[in-house]
């Protein structure tokens, strides 16, 4: 019962009146409570049913150059998230709004990654009941992360497909922006396993389903397809779909299994965290020539282009 | 972009120093990073990949009259749950059990519900790679609590059957005890909007699975059966094999569809929460004649004589 290590046998331990923590974190600025605080601070009761039961919904939206992308977008999902999940927080849509802009602003960041999170909190007495807790809003701004490096942007990335199965939708509605990624860390792990950078993962068909926190296209005779079924339906996913408007190339949601995204011309993920991402070798096969495509490299390059246009993007007033 | 009732107009909002608490915690001591606090201080960071993503595993183990019950078996599946996870932390199994035991102490409690807990953590740099992650232990002792309040396990609980589908074994490893609970919280909404007071949810064929937190067991003819596949091997569900196996009572594991389960003489749930709890009702179906029947309650009362028995339970040094 005792461990010598651990503590001496004389001297039973006391409690400590404050926690002492020696760990950094990324320079940001959270809200919590009303209150406008370092990312030291940011911290959760560990009996958050956020926590212990990872019942919470939450939303990533980007800062580039000092401006928000598609804000509104990601408002709308973060509410219906919510709405979905029964969780009510106190803040209209343009109060939100308004705490996200705060967080970038202090911050000083003009490229951040900004998070909304609603938990569903907890209640003094522990209950299991959901229905008693009070629900909670936090939000973050930290500086802006990519799933790719500089380097794997310019050489594409190099994915291996997992036989992991994504959480299908008859367990948890992939409308609501979760995080339950135990299935995509397990990806993650093959993935790093066959010396790969990433991972997809499939639905219960075996089809592609996504990876860990993005989208996957694959672009075959100038056409593009995503998987349609079990995946977040991710905003850069829209985006994609929108641009592919503008520059008349044909895009559609469908079933894509292994043997079709390793035969594509070009492949790339979506994601918040880093946009367009070239995808050159999945599992031990090159995707076409292995250099990132030309398709590829017109949707990227209009996707930035979007980051100043006042119809795709909303400025912080950085005081 | 400005919102009148958040924040004047004229002043812009500045980064306090420090979070400002107002909740309320149950009573209980915490462990983190070496040292023992009270619960309003055991908070993880917003960013640590246990929250974010959900990547933890944990186990609860149960205080009951000074005593802990199967802390062993508890241990071992914490363990288990960390190798799967590839999460390693500096302290050994006897450590684990001394700290356990020092937080029981330190809160005073003689019955207390005692969770150990194992998350990815974190980076200074928020790297979305969990290898580079520093991975985070985390203990705390609260008071006993219970699935079943005192009324429902004298009458019985209401159970309701949902159709959500349980997390399945191709996606999340049922081994590693995790918090991917939002199929489960579905389920209890879905209960709670039918009348009932929990919820069982079912497993990819339409089986019966489990509910938030606990195992379930039939009973019909003397003989005892529980669902084999996709759900957690709990260790009060184990308990209930054990306790079989001295009564002479026949036990399987197997497929129980929601016919079989409703045509039951006798059912109920296992649970760390609360032990053997009976249900009398299913849906709009009372279970037998709707009260508690004798197998269950035979099985309670050995269980509870457990408690005091050295072989299935360890004494907690209160100082």
């Amino acid at each position: 019962m005792t461990s010598a290590e651990a503590q001496p046998v004389t001297m039973f331990p006391s409690i400590d009146e404050r926690h002492q923590d020696t760990r950094r974190y990324p320079h940001g600025v959270a809200f919590m409570d009303g209150q406008y605080l370092p990312m030291s601070e940011a911290k959760i009761s560990v009996l958050d049913w956020g926590f212990l039961h990872s019942d919470a919904t939450y939303d990533t939206v980007h800062v580039w150059d000092g401006r928000f992308f598609r804000l509104d977008k990601h408002l709308e999902r973060f509410h219906r998230g919510m709405a979905k999940l029964r969780m009510k927080i106190p803040y209209t849509h343009a109060e939100i709004e308004s705490i996200l802009s705060t967080c970038v602003a202090l911050s000083g960041h003009q490229s951040a990654y900004v998070e909304m999170i609603c938990t569903r909190g907890g209640s003094p007495t522990f209950s299991r009941d959901p229905r008693q807790a009070e629900n909670r809003f936090i939000a973050f701004a930290v500086p802006y992360g990519s799933v790719a490096n500089k380097a794997q942007m310019q050489r594409g990335l190099h994915v291996a497909i997992s036989d992991t199965v994504r959480i299908p939708p008859a367990s948890v509605d992939p409308g609501i922006k979760n995080y339950h990624w135990l299935d995509l860390v397990k990806g993650l792990f093959d993935a790093y396993d066959s010396g790969a950078e990433t991972a997809l993962i499939v639905d219960t068909n075996g089809n592609i389903a996504e990876g860990p926190g993005f989208n996957v296209f694959a672009v075959k005779g100038q056409k593009l397809k995503t998987p349609a079924h079990g995946v977040l339906a991710g905003i850069t996913r829209q985006s994609v779909f929108d641009l592919c408007g503008e520059l008349g190339i044909d895009v559609i949601a469908g079933d894509i299994d292994r043997e079709e995204l390793k035969g594509s011309d070009e492949v790339f993920i979506t994601s918040t965290a880093g946009g367009i991402m070239p995808v050159t070798k999945i599992d031990d096969r090159l995707v076409g020539d292995g250099s990132v495509g030309p398709i590829t490299k017109r949707i990227t390059d209009l996707y930035w282009k979007k980051h100043s246009d006042p119809m795709w993007s909303t400025p912080i007033q950085y005081k």
